[in-house]
C-alpha cells in the first residue's frame, strides 16, 4: 500500500516554517508499514496544487494533504481537491452550525470567509476538529482515500490519531490480506556508519526476513528491521534472533530501541537506580542539560547543571585549582577530571559529566586546534576521561560532544567503561 | 526565474529527521527573488529519483538536490542525475586525492565505497566541501543548473553560502536583465501578527515599492520588505525610510534584521558595553545557556549558567533564601527575583537572567498549573520579573519561555524594560 503527501503552503516555500508536519506524518506512516514514495510541497496556487494532487493520485492509494484549509482566500486545499477530483464543493450545514456556534461562544462576528471553512467537494466526509475552526475532510475517490488536515501541528496531531490513523490501519491489514509491516530500530552510538557496515556485511547481504537497513544522523547510526506479520507478537518473534545478534556483534554501542533517545536512556538509569547527577559544561555551554531536561520527570535525577564558562567560574564555582588553570589550561584532561569532581562534590551527587573544549570557530592554538574537547565522567570513585579533536561547525560540535559525553555516562552507569 | 528542490533520502520519508535544509534553501532563494514552486522529498530509490529529476527539470531553470551523496550504495544522488541528463559517471581524480588526504589526515582507511564520492556526472564541476568528504556537484545541462549538495547541515549551509548562492544571484541579474528582488526582514518579538498588521494597516493598504509582507512564526513576527533592484545599495536606499517608519510604529518590538537571532542580538548589546552576563535557570534546563553559547565569542560576556534544578541547588548554590521556597515555591515571583540577584553577585556579573516554571506534563497544582513560569532580568540596582501561564508542550514552553526571557534581558540592556 503506497500513500503521498502535499504540503501546502507559500509560507513553506518562502521558508518561514518548517514542515515538522511532513516528519510527523512520515513516521507514523512507516509504523503501520505503509508505503511513502514521494512528498511535496505546493503554495497557495491553485493550478499547482490541482497539478500535483492528479500526479499523486495516478500512483499512490492514499493521498494525504496537510494545510490551506483556513478562512482566506489564499487556503486552496478544499478548492484544489475539488477541482482534480471533477466535484463540486458544497455547504456542510452541520459544519456551518458548528462555525457559528464555535465564533459565538467566543464573541466574534463570523465573517463570509470564515464560512468557506463549512465547503468541502460533493460526497466528502467532514473531521472533527475539536481544538481549532477548520474540519478535515476525508474524500474517497475512484477507490482512493483522500484526507485533507489543518496545518497547525496542535491541530494535525490530534485529528490524525483520532481520524486518520484507525482508517489506515484498516486499509493496510485488508490490502496486506491480514498482514502489514512492523519495524524496530536499534539505535549505535560512538560507531560510525561504516564500522556498523562492515560489522554487519554478512548480515545484510544474506538478509531475507526481517530486512535491515542503516541510517545515519548526527551522532549516531540507526539500524532499522523490518517484517510483514500479522500482528506485532509475530513481529517480535520474528525480530528476536537478529536483534540478539546484532547485540552480540554491536555490544554496548547499542544504547536503545525505537524512540529512545540517549537522554531517555540515561535518564532511565539513573532513575532505575534511584541514583543522581551533576553536569559541568563548558564547551556544551547548557546543552547537555537542555537534552537532559527534556524528559519529562528529569528533576527526580538532575540536581544541577553548572555551566562554567569563564575560567574564574570553573575556579570559584567548581574549584578547578587556579595551577591546573596555570599549567594545563581550561581545555586540559586535568580541568575536564576537576570539574566533574567539584560538581559532583557540591550538589552531592551520585555520578558527574562534564565537557571543556574549544568550539570554534576562534579560539585555537597550534597545540590545541578549534575542535579539541575532554569529556569526563566521575562516581565519586572512579573518574574516567577521554579527548578528541572534532573539527567540524559551532553546532556540530556541541551536538556531537554531547551525545558522546552523554554516552559515556550511560557506559560508566553500566560499568562499561573502559 | 524558476527554481525547484528534491530532498533525497529514505530517512526523510521515515520520518527519522525533520527536513530543515529545505526550510533553509527556501528561505535563501526567497532573498534572491527566485520563485520556488515546487519542494519533493524522494528516497533512496534511483528509479523514482530520476523520474523527479525529469519532472522538475521539465519545468525549472535551476534544480537543487541535497542528500544521497554518502559513500554508501543507497547514495544515489550521482546516479540519479547522471541517468535523468543521459551522461556517464566518471571518477574525478583530484576529488580522489582530496579523499584519500581526508582519510589519511584522521588516520582512517579508505573503503572502495568511500572512493564513489569522487565520482559525478561526465562534464560536471565539483563544489569544494571543507568540512566534509563529500564534495557537491554543479551541472549545467541544456541551459540548466543542477547542483547536487551534502545532507548535513554543516555541510549545506557554507556549500550554498560559497559555492550555490553567487551563482544564482549571478543568474538572476542576467535574468532580470540587470536587476534581481532584494529583501530586508524586520523581526518582531512580543508582539502579535495581528497587532503588527493593525499598527502598520495603512502601509500595507497601500504598499506599492518596496512590498510588505508578514509571516508569523513561533515566539516572532518576520516583516519581509522586498524590492527589484539593480544592487544592494540601490535597494537598501529604498528600504530605509519604510525601515525608519515601522521602526518609528513598533519602538524596541524590532528587535533584529535578516539573520540576527535574539541571542546574537543580545550579545552584541553585551559585548559592545564590555557587559558580562550570569544565568539562572530551572524550566528552561539549560536552552538559555544552549542558544547563547550558540554564538561564537560568547565567551566575551557569558560568566556562568547555573541550572539549579532542584530546590537544595536553588537554596546551596543560588543562596534563594529557605523561607521562599516553603513560602512561596520555587515557581515564584519570590524564588525567580532571588536566583537572578544570587546568580549575578556569585560570578559578579554585570546583568543576570533567570527562569522557573513547571514545563510539565506534570507537576501543576490547581494554584499554579502546568505552563505556570516567572521570569527575571537584574542589573544589581533593579530586578524586574514577568510572570505567565502557558498551556503548550514540554519543548514550546522551553522555546518560548528561552525566548522571552532574552528579550526581557535586551529591553533590560537598553533600558526600555517597563
Amino acid at each position: 500500500m503506497q500513500a503521498e503527501l502535499i504540503s501546502v503552503g507559500t509560507e513553506l516555500l518562502l521558508g518561514e516554517i518548517v514542515d515538522t508536519n511532513a516528519a510527523y506524518m512520515s513516521q507514523r506512516l512507516a509504523a503501520l508499514g505503509i508505503n511513502l514514495y514521494y512528498r511535496h510541497t505546493v503554495g497557495d496556487n491553485l493550478s499547482r496544487l490541482k497539478a500535483q494532487i492528479e500526479v499523486a493520485l495516478g500512483r499512490a492509494e492514499v493521498l494525504i494533504l496537510c494545510g490551506g484549509l483556513g478562512p482566506t482566500d489564499d487556503d486552496l486545499t478544499r478548492e484544489g481537491i475539488a477541482e482534480a477530483t471533477g466535484r463540486r464543493l458544497v455547504t456542510f450545514p452541520e459544519a456551518e452550525e458548528e462555525l457559528r456556534k464555535f465564533f459565538a461562544a467566543r464573541g466574534r462576528e463570523i465573517t463570509p470567509n470564515n464560512l468557506r471553512q463549512a465547503q468541502a467537494p460533493e460526497g466528502a466526509k467532514l473531521l472533527p476538529n475539536p481544538v481549532g475552526t477548520a474540519p478535515g475532510i476525508l474524500l474517497e475517490h475512484s477507490g482512493k482515500l483522500i484526507f485533507a488536515l489543518p496545518g497547525p501541528p496542535s491541530e494535525l496531531q490530534p485529528m490524525w490519531l483520532n481520524e486518520v490513523e484507525p482508517r489506515l490501519r484498516a486499509r493496510a491489514l485488508q490490502a496486506g490480506g491480514g498482514t502489514a509491516i512492523f519495524t524496530r530500530t536499534l539505535r549505535v552510538a560512538d560507531l560510525g556508519e561504516s564500522q556498523v557496515a562492515h560489522d554487519l556485511r554478512d548480515l545484510v547481504e544474506g538478509q531475507t526476513d526481517p530486512t535491515l537497513a542503516f541510517y545515519a544522523s548526527p551522532g549516531e547510526v540507526k539500524i532499522r528491521l523490518a517484517t510483514r506479520a500479522k500482528s506485532q507478537e509475530e513481529a517480535a518473534a520474528r525480530f528476536a534472533p537478529l536483534e540478539a545478534e546484532i547485540r552480540r556483534r554491536l555490544g554496548t554501542y547499542v544504547y536503545g530501541v525505537d524512540d529512545e533517545s540517549m537522554e531517555i536512556v540515561v535518564g532511565k538509569l539513573l532513575a532505575e537506580r534511584g541514583a543522581t547527577l551533576a553536569v559541568a559544561e563548558s564547551c556544551t555551554g547548557g546543552l547537555l542539560g537542555h537534552r537532559i531536561t527534556n524528559v519529562p520527570g528529569a528533576s527526580r535525577y538532575l540536581l544541577a547543571d553548572f555551566v562554567t564558562y569563564s575560567n574564574k567560574a570553573k575556579q570559584d564555582i567548581l574549584g578547578v585549582p587556579e595551577e591546573v588553570l596555570c599549567e594545563h589550561g581550561a581545555v586540559s584532561e586535568e580541568c575536564v577530571r576537576a570539574m566533574a569532581e567539584g560538581a559532583r562534590r557540591l550538589v552531592n551527587a551520585t555520578y558527574a559529566v562534564a565537557t571543556t573544549g574549544i568550539a570554534g570557530p576562534t579560539g585555537g592554538t597550534p597545540s590545541k586546534p578549534v575542535g579539541t574537547v575532554y569529556m569526563a565522567v566521575t562516581n565519586g570513585v572512579n573518574t574516567k576521561v577521554q579527548g578528541f579533536v572534532w573539527a567540524t561547525s559551532r553546532e556540530v560540535f556541541k551536538e556531537r560532544v554531547a551525545q558522546m559525553a552523554l554516552n559515556m555516562l550511560r557506559q560508566s552507569i553500566l560499568g562499561e567503561l573502559p
